[in-house]
């Protein structure tokens, strides 16, 4: 029997995981839930963009969502901040429906968000269903799978993770969310602002330090203007040389005042290689390479659906990557 | 507090283990038991190489050192054959300790070894503690870490995996496992009599389907001699040119008739390049490559103390990789 479904939130993520979630045959979406005005009433296919009507009417409000559907798992696509989406999960929770999300506050939330990451626990224990953040990244990329690779080697002293990619094969709204087409002055008041930048990178180097046991006198997060040196284009944008074409991102965990953990990402358009690396200095030292990266969006809608087995059989409770079963695509073509 | 570790079998593994056990700080090995009688009695630094003695005797008897030494948890690394391996398991698992063990064929033993897989699941359920088969292959390069790449597809359409070494940097009873030095008559003496192979790459490759929800029609494991071209020299062996310097072994499981899932090993002296790589067709597709690969004996030994937190961790019963949580070093210098 496929694994019936609800989910919140179709931004571009949501989407991309109805759409897996629509073509899937282990999983089967019963409701889809949005606040936006112009999506609610809607056929889901309408909002996702497929050709065939889904007989799925985007609804308002979750609570009657669960009522008339009874999902057993719900996917929450909502908010990267862990604050604006607490709200919604503790709804869902009081229903006793665990969760998936892509909150990448979630993905590890002890650091910077303790408070709220011991409510949801405490409310996941009560309602006896488990939550999880994930996504590729934070989720995996630079966390999960950089943890595991550890569990080779005898001694790990220094963990350095790169992932760089060329915006250029990404969508409108992420080409813009990495400053494309700034100026460095106006790029630096988004930074500011809060609205250029990658989230995740104190989570993951956090979930990086606590798997090595390793206590963190510091964790950075800074964040640069990549420069266009040449005029650069994507199918959407063209960028003029000496304004901003994406960022370079540094999350840094020091230990015994050195950088042990060092999360380096690139993303802009024109980088002349995509990759996602992890080099491990120890014993054995290693130096993993995946050529052309895990590609953003599909990475993360399918690391998203393929959680929800893992959260299901699942200790109830609080989840992150490190705790749940070895993460593994779901089956079903 | 460091975790009590008792370890059964001395061997090149076995010792490898008891030399990070001894060298790790979370770690306390309590007592260290063997059949051979030329190293029961004796103090454990003799056996493993160290300049310090361990006041570990070695005792010849897993009851009494259980009894005397009260571990957490016992490693085993006693033999690759689960049938050899299972009575000290069940001695083992009688007095309720939780067992972590490099018995190759243990590492996913629901194809070749189905009758023992259950009796030992039961047993571990009976005494309440977990008990799973780890290392580095079968346990990670092959399974475990494909699988976990997986997870950020959303088709997976075949998975192929290599794992090629240069035998001349590894230890001589290595060398002469994979027939570095024999002709290919004797080569297929060898093989025919079981004494010249992997063991693992069925275990490896009904794990992967497992995991993938795929139903193989079909798992084979079929082993090639590598001929030297021109003589080559390690630092313990010489092979003349057409004489045996290695092998090839590949595990394949058909679906539909074809490879979906392939692991093609080399190991051989004189190999240009030592890696491994996970080739993923699905979408996305994925290319990952490990430069060096991961080293079999260091990576193995640490992969076993590394699962020891994980095993004490998880629920009673049968374990393997792709049940207990995610992989990872285990801390402690």
């Amino acid at each position: 029997m496929p694994t019936r479904v609800m989910l919140m939130g179709l931004g571009p993520i949501g989407a991309g995981v109805a759409r897996q979630l629509v073509a899937r045959r282990n999983f089967k979406l019963v409701a889809a839930v949005d606040i936006d005005p112009a999506k609610v009433g809607r056929d889901l296919a309408d909002i996702i963009d497929l050709a065939k009507r889904t007989r799925i009417k985007v609804g308002p409000d979750p609570v009657a969502a669960i009522r008339q559907t009874k999902p057993q798992v719900a996917v929450l696509c909502t908010s990267s901040s862990l604050k604006k989406v607490w709200p919604q999960i503790e709804t869902v929770l009081k229903r006793r429906v665990p969760i998936v999300s892509t909150t990448e506050e979630l993905s590890y939330p002890f650091l910077s968000n303790r408070a709220l990451a011991r409510k949801i626990d405490a409310a996941a224990k009560k309602a006896k269903v488990a939550v999880v953040g994930t996504g590729v990244n934070p989720g995996f990329a630079m966390d999960a799978l950089p943890i595991a690779l550890t569990a080779v080697c005898e001694r790990v002293h220094a963990v350095r993770v790169e992932r760089v990619q060329d915006a250029r094969i990404r969508r409108l709204p992420f080409q813009k969310k990495i400053g494309s087409g700034l100026s460095v002055e106006e790029f630096g008041e988004r930074v500011k602002a809060g609205t250029v930048r990658h989230v995740g990178l104190a989570e993951s180097v956090s979930m990086i330090g606590d798997a090595l046991g390793w206590k963190l006198e510091r964790v950075t997060d800074e964040i640069q203007p990549m420069i266009a040196k040449g005029p650069v284009e994507s199918r959407f944008l063209r960028v003029e040389a000496g304004r901003v074409c994406g960022i370079t991102q540094d999350g840094v965990g020091y230990r015994d005042g050195k950088p042990a953990i060092v999360l380096h990402m690139e993303a802009y358009l024109g980088a002349p290689e995509s990759y996602d690396s992890v080099q491990i200095e120890g014993s054995p030292p290693l130096f993993v390479k995946a050529l052309g990266g895990y590609h953003g969006d599909v990475a993360t809608t399918s690391i998203t659906v393929n959680t929800i087995p893992k959260v299901l059989q699942a200790a109830p409770g609080l989840h992150t990557m490190r705790t749940l079963a070895l993460p593994s695509f779901a089956g079903g073509r």
